[in-house]
Parts: structure tokens; C-alpha cells; sequence
């Protein structure tokens, strides 16, 4: 697959736009575990996902972290080029969750083209807006939603990612993806397990009962 | 103050987009307390302020608010149009906290005019961008700072809005901006007027002692 295919309002560029974005873009692999970007880098570009799977969070001073959301094949990040707008004022981390390929676009390239092309503009409108909705129901979820509900829908959202019901993952990284502490997890994840919904081994959590967690997250608080 | 002093772009619009924005507008005056726009209307338009005071809020199904930003004159709002973009996948609530004088653009005009102009697209941008930043900061707020310190930053920046450190304000309205309830709003402000922070009476906090309250809001956890 080539960046044409991946870039959806490509056909809305001009010859001269479509050269500039091809003549600055970076190919990049990255190894899981791989921090991309981080507040303190300047701009890191527009990360756009080939192939695998990156996470973006923040940190509390204190180094907690709470997943904002993720990024899938064919997924585009706008806040890791958080320069190309004054009224990005915040700072993400981005890091990889599997062996991911990726191209960068600089920053000020990007920039440019959006400055004088309103497709492009409305294209990372768009971008933004999906990534508010996420960060929206981020933000209804740790208002409203006891973390018993958000640990059981985060485990089905895993299973539906990877794919599969045993899932490899430590209390340590669900804690960072809910934005809390791994003492409270494990307590949440023994007490499905005393319930039959899964089973804990070293590194692992199956899930056996995934009509319970699925009626669990929807039950009303 | 006209229209066009208001709206930023406006000199970046060509004479015929002028004209549809300018016969379009609708201008309206709200009361303090009226709900202007709630998720299960179809699409308000844009809200742009020309004097008084709003507030967006997300509402909980068991009736829980909690404050997503304000706004204040000459700041628009663009989620009270969430039709004009199709990945605005949330609603929001907008009502009055003062007497308000606003113009209301239709959806249909405003999209149409932005989907042609590079200029209004990259404003729109700008303007979700900065609301953005005020979801990131309310994340952080929840997930990060202890109730003690939220409920002295919201006495310190009413204080800011007001001009006044005797705010008429109750604990009921200050629990629904912070997503609280009301007994532990009520809790936290006796303890404050115990060290002398704060004086209460009937639909009054009174703030004896601001710099105390911002040196407990700027303290690590």
C-alpha cells in the first residue's frame, strides 16, 4: 500500500501540494514499547499508521498515566504536531503497543497545506472531532462509571482488539490505561475472578464469562 | 458592535459568503438560567456571544452535571452544531449563567461556507483545538487533583469572572460545575471556613483568605 491510498483527501490536492507531501514524508518503524513522542519533544509531525498499534496518554506529575485514546491501522494523530495550531495546549504522550510502521509528516509541510487547501483543513476538523468524541467518553466514563464497569470494558475492548479471550497483559498496564493503581486492579480482578468471570494467571487474564462483563459495564450505576 | 467586529474571519470571506453568513444570523436574548441548547435538539447553530456569560455541561443519566468549559464575549461555540461534522459523536448542554446577547448561525450556513474556505476551516480548528485544551485540563482535574483543590480553584476563578470575592453562589450550583454532589461540596466548604478560608451564609461564599486557597490549589498531591 502507498501513502496515496492511505491519505484520504489526496485526490483533493493540487499537483504541487501532493509533491510536498510526498517529498517530506519519513518511513518509520517503530518496536513496541517505542516512545514516539512525548511533551517535552518539540513537534514530532502527523503520525500516520500503517500497520500496528499506538497508544496515546498523559502523565500526572507523579508519573500516573490514563490512555486518551488509540490508533489502528489507517488512523492519523494530529496532537503529536500539537505546533501547527496556538490552541493546542496540552501535552500527550505516544508510544507503541505493537511493532507498528508509520509515516511522519512534518509538521510545517502539513501546516502549510492546511493553511490553503479547505479540504485538507476540513479533513483534520474531522480528525479533531473524532478525537474529542473520545475524550468525551473518556470523561464519562471516570465521572459516572465506578471503575468495576470501566476494568470489565476495558478487558472486552482487549478481547475484540486482539482478538482472542486470553489476553497477555499485566494489572500494571490496565492500571495505566484506566488511570489508577495496580493495587486497585488486582483487588477488581480477583474479585471477577472469585466471581467466575475470568481467570488470572502470571501475565494473563482470561476471560470465561463474557456475558457477565458485558452485563456488568452496562448496568446503570 | 456589529457582526462583523465580532467574527474573526470576516475579512477572509468574499463578498458572497458575507452576505450568506450576514442574512442568515439570527440574533437572540437569553435569560440567565435558560437552557439554549441540549443534546436531543437537532442542531442549535453556532453560538457566538456578544455580552453576558455560558455554560456547556455534560449531564449523567442519573441527573449528575459537570462544567466542560464557558463562555465569555466574543467566544463562539461550535458543539451546539455538531451536525456540521459527522465524527462529533457526543452532546453537550448550553445554558445561560448570566443574561446573554448572542448571534446564532445556522448549521447548514456555517458548513457550507467552511467546507469552500480554507480561512473559516482553519479557524473552526483553532476554536475546537482551544476547547480541546479545556477537556485536556478537566481530565487532568478529575483524574489528578483531589476534590480540595478543585473546589479552591472554582472560589478562586469565580472570584476572577465576578470581580468580587463575595460570590452568591450555592453548593448545589458548585457540585454540578465540579461533577459532585452536594453534601461533600458542602463538607469541603465548612472545612475551609474552619481554617478561615471562607465565611458562608445562606447563598453566599465569602473568600476571607484567597492566598490560602491558592497555595492549597498549587500544592502536589
Amino acid at each position: 500500500m502507498t501513502f496515496q491510498e492511505y491519505f484520504p483527501v489526496w485526490d483533493k490536492l493540487n499537483p504541487n501540494q501532493q509533491q510536498r507531501l510526498l517529498g517530506s514524508l519519513i518511513t518509520r518503524r517503530v518496536k513496541k514499547g517505542d516512545v514516539i513522542h512525548n511533551g517535552s519533544m518539540h513537534c514530532t509531525g502527523l503520525l500516520l499508521v500503517q500497520s500496528g498499534q499506538l497508544r496515546a496518554y498523559i502523565l500526572s506529575d507523579e508519573g500516573r498515566e490514563i490512555t486518551i485514546y488509540r490508533l489502528f491501522d489507517r488512523d492519523m494523530c494530529l496532537f503529536s504536531a500539537s505546533c501547527i495550531m496556538r490552541s493546542i495546549q496540552f501535552d500527550i504522550t505516544i508510544a507503541a503497543e505493537k511493532d507498528t510502521a508509520l509515516w511522519v509528516i512534518p509538521a510545517e509541510v502539513y501546516q502549510g497545506i492546511m493553511e490553503e487547501s479547505a479540504p485538507v483543513a476540513n479533513y483534520t476538523n474531522e480528525l479533531m472531532a473524532s478525537r474529542f468524541s473520545d475524550v468525551m467518553w473518556l470523561i464519562e466514563q471516570v465521572m459516572w462509571k465506578s471503575l468495576d464497569k470501566r476494568v470489565a470494558s476495558f478487558l472486552l475492548d482487549e478481547a475484540a482488539i486482539e482478538g482472542t479471550d486470553a489476553l497477555k497483559i499485566t494489572h500494571e498496564t490496565i492500571a495505566n490505561h484506566l488511570g489508577t493503581h495496580r493495587e486497585v486492579v488486582t483487588r477488581m480482578l480477583r474479585y471477577f475472578q472469585n466471581e467466575g468471570m475470568v481467570k488470572l494467571s502470571r501475565g494473563m487474564v482470561a476471560i470465561l464469562d463474557a456475558d457477565r462483563l458485558d452485563a456488568l459495564q452496562k448496568e446503570k450505576a
